[in-house]
């Protein structure tokens, strides 16, 4: 792993690019020119948790990045279509891992070409200052696992560059415990944020009153784990104790979903509960509470076009 | 019925006042000062459906209020328990009547005193344009039936002059019908677009896809006619059907719960799902939709109060 592609320049993906710059060539693939531009004219800046200041190749014409060994995928779900559509017909030794929220980027990176594909799911996270500096706030692992039949060699290979790097990562044999802990926890909490406008505070464990918030996020979880139980999946984490673990730290998280909804952007509903929803669905198990607040969120989504 | 008192001149309490000035003497009970010395210096102006202007005697102080036969309770429901505490130890030979939105509001006058209680639902609509302009828009009814044991003659008679004033109105002998049909309809779609943004529109109705929105409606509609059904009040309109001729029609409406949120005001929750919720918990009835939007609700509000 000398050459690295990242793919998509917001928090995660800018926070990869920092790191692993310092050990491979990093290319960066962005959506718009003008942060191309800015990236190629400025370079990099990390601060916060780490100092990195990071010389990349970026361009937003897929025609126009150099060859790489590894692509880190790191949009938005909104952005993955059209990631996996540049990456299309182009660099079959690569190797493509997906750091996406939520489940189901494999299948959409594999419908576009036949490169070993790697799972990823990271808990890091930042905030964006400019198109050229992002501070890095909570140095979590980024946990990798083989996606079908991809040698567990090359995750652990893709993983100790990272660290390397500066980062914190860990290759798994099998990721999808640590993945669907993170997307039941997600299809609560975020979804709740989103529609309440509440950060992710004391509310959302509260269970006192047969009507606190509490009992909501705890009957999402609790469909959740069946869809995962149902899928065959052994969980990583109770993603009920990730929730009232969270709750008790002492600034409330303000959750991407509720950032998008204030923004009225596109938020990642269908990566996170879309598919656990399409999961139930294919599984046969009822999931009344994450359908109502997956229908919910869309509908928010519908309404930035009523006039 | 030659005295009415009208207990909160929102759209609802202007529209009562501005026509039943016509017939009856009229005193007014307002929150603010201020809207009371407006109504006293320039009386109140009924424009859209009916074209009037009353004369009306208004006050802030239950104090100074003059002797009435009937008060029409028409505050919003955070308005109520502020009513029913100033009509507390007042006017014995008055009959009282409840005209908001949801169930319960009897109730809470009757833990105040021993007046006959009169129930009625409205389906009239108005926009506000000043504390002395209302403009009457929906010129539809309002329904009137006996609280307990209120004579159904007492009834006849406040429905009688409502009409002798130009508003419609009919009596009933039992009301819940009506009522509970408006609470279930109101219960499913104003929560529905105060956590969605979206005006009462074509999304409400549509049930296509497994995901679409309709169906969440449908199901918090199905859990509510549960719930009346375990009460014993069989409904008079099917609430589903309501709310698909309501989409149907031209221009969406634009349900209060939603204009509450978009204020940041409190909003009626507690009279409408709440009430639902808790005759749901009394007769035994889960309701996980409802209780779902409920908390969702109730968790908006909450976030007004967090930084």
């Amino acid at each position: 792993m000398e050459r690295v592609c990242i793919v998509g320049a917001g928090v995660i993906g800018s926070l990869f690019a920092g790191h692993l710059a310092q050990v491979c060539d990093v290319s960066v693939l962005t959506r718009r020119k003008e942060h191309a531009d800015a990236l190629n004219r400025d370079g990099l800046r990390v601060t916060g948790r780490s100092d990195r200041r990071a010389c990349v190749t970026a361009t937003n014409d897929p025609d126009h990045l150099p060859e790489f060994d590894v692509a880190i995928v790191a949009t938005k779900a909104g952005g993955l279509e059209a990631a996996a559509e540049a990456l299309e017909g182009r660099f079959p030794g690569a190797t493509i891992v997906t750091v996406l929220n939520g489940i189901g980027a494999e299948e959409v990176i594999r419908s576009r070409g036949h490169w070993p594909i790697v799972s990823g799911v990271t808990f890091m996270s930042g905030t964006r200052h400019s198109d050229t500096h992002v501070e890095y706030i909570l140095d979590t692992e980024t946990w990798l696992g083989p996606y079908e039949d991809t040698p567990f060699a090359t995750v652990q290979d893709i993983a100790d560059t990272i660290v390397a790097s500066g980062l914190k990562a860990e290759a798994l044999p099998d990721l999808r415990p640590a993945q669907w802990s993170k997307l039941i926890f997600n299809s609560a909490v975020n979804t709740v944020a989103a529609l309440t406008g509440l950060p992710h505070d004391f509310h959302f464990a509260q269970q006192a009153e047969p009507t606190d918030l509490g009992h909501l996020v705890h009957g999402l979880v609790d469909e959740g784990k069946a869809v995962a139980a149902a899928v065959g999946v052994e969980l990583h984490d109770d993603p009920w104790e990730m929730n009232v673990l969270a709750t008790l730290r002492g600034s409330a998280h303000y959750p991407s979903m509720l950032e998008d909804v204030d923004a009225r952007r596109q938020t990642e509903i269908e990566l996170i509960t879309g598919s656990l929803v399409r999961e139930a669905d294919r599984h046969g198990v009822l999931v009344p509470l994450s359908t109502a607040v997956y229908g919910l969120v869309r509908g928010r989504e519908a309404s930035w076009a009523v006039i």
